[in-house]
């Protein structure tokens, strides 16, 4: 199990969530996550649909030759992302949020919504370590005040991704 | 369908997440939340655990001769409330947490934890009213961030039963 | 615990699944059933779509006072059986098949097809009874094949109810 | 989507199951099969377990150069099977097997026990094909009477092959 690559999971509003706020921020922060994650050999793991963040981030890690896991909610991979290569097809609906969060080894929410807000949740629930990237001050207070130790502000990739780095190095430490 | 009783979700931390905050407040609160949601003829439905606010609001729901329904996480009911009726095994872990959600007419939550966070956010996600009972301020307001038409605060037991009245009330029209 | 009501799963074809064979021995036999359940004071559970052996169970259950719980695969109540007093509301599909096996305490198929047979094999992964009733010989010697010890065939409702009785007074005594 | 590998899933006993049957007979052909699996190119999807079948195929798979998901029921992936690339982990027990049976393009049962046969029930009812392989013939006369369309019994592991080719065309055309 020591040579398995690590499972990123990059979770954030589809766009159907994303009422208030301009999506091409959020978008575009994504697209540079999934680059980045797959630059490192890292898996990316996502809700998989063709919407939002989910699928810029699976596309940014695919134009950087990465390998794409997309956990869906539906009965089939019609709503897939065409940047999916693994399509995990649970038929589940939201109740795939806490396999997004269980086989997560760090993740990160990009922009936040009810459904991110879920993932986010699972995750501390399963005392895995979440990255918060750009999304709104009330998000980072509520989180935090939930569980300090586990949840790690970003405002922009690069200071995303030294997270993850540190948290992957903190976990290998803590199992060798 | 018109004369199927509401299902009432009561959500709460368990002992073990209530690391900060005294659990005696929320355990009091829930107690007579379940007390008034059975005396209302209302069904609870609640994580059916055998802790903290679960177990709380069932025993009072069962004070007052109501009928307590508990969606378990385990493989098996033995960590099951004594005071529920119908445990529902889901053997799913917190992925059950969304079954809580969708099967609440509407969700009152009493103080909070991450899996209390996961179904108030799942609730949202499903287009649900929610009400928070002695919630933190940093959840009120990342709740009402989320979704501001759907989030309710309520400080005491009353105030939370006029809230699920009035959703009651404006369901049952839209519906009739 | 001790006295709690026993809950037991009537599973069997929806229409839809019915291709070949008659409905209506199975709906009768679904609606007598139902009926004796609630007559023995158990809570009857079933998939709780308003279609096939679920809907005629239930209905059963009510003619004669009991009350219903029904498991259902969609993300709201809008397909469940009018007769199903407590709609748990699952949205998983037909994972919720495992919700079904592991919730009764003793699970009676009534006829068969891919999603009973699901139930039943679930619920022999879980170390549960199963009494299948009225179901073609190929499922009985399959069934038996897999666990000779939990599957126990009835070619009536009465023989069936004996069963039932038989396995709970051997749970009883089990658990006591 | 047109490019995207298919996913092949090989379910069985795991050694726990395998209460009366030489287990070495299903394990030399989950390997073998795992192995044909790879050198076709195709992803090969098991329930991850360090036990049995799930692992043979996998262990074989990897030798061949593949690449494996486990599709795991606990909530971490301290009980993977080595030969696994990409776990995921569920924390739903045995409702995972709905998502075996819903991300395989083709599912291959080598041998059968209460698990497994939840596994075809599933693929079945999301009307997947299936290839039943040293199966019993309780097993194959059971499955065919559910759906002839479906399932196809082989006895080696070279006919098994040549069933999922054949299928992987249909579809192919079928989308086409």
């Amino acid at each position: 199990m020591s040579i398995r690559k690590p499972v990123i999971g990059v979770m954030g509003p589809g766009k159907t969530e994303l009422h208030t706020e301009p999506v091409e921020k959020h978008v575009e922060l994504a697209t540079e996550l999934g680059k980045q994650i797959a630059s490192h050999g890292w898996f990316l793991l996502t809700g998989g649909r063709n919407l939002g963040v989910m699928d810029a981030a699976c596309r940014g890690a695919k134009s950087a030759g990465g390998t794409t896991i997309g956990i869906l909610p539906g009965p089939d991979a019609l709503d897939s992302s065409d940047a999916i290569d693994i399509p995990i097809i649970t038929g589940m609906g939201s109740a795939r949020n806490n396999v997004n969060a269980l086989s997560s080894t760090v993740l990160i929410a990009v922009g936040m919504g009810p459904g991110t807000a879920a993932e986010v949740a699972l995750a501390l629930k399963a005392r895995k370590p979440v990255v918060l990237l750009a999304t709104q001050p009330e998000a980072e207070k509520f989180f935090t005040s939930l569980d300090a130790s586990l949840v790690h502000v970003a405002s922009d990739v690069e200071s995303a991704i030294v997270h993850v780095k540190a948290l992957l190095a903190a976990q290998s430490e803590a199992t060798s």
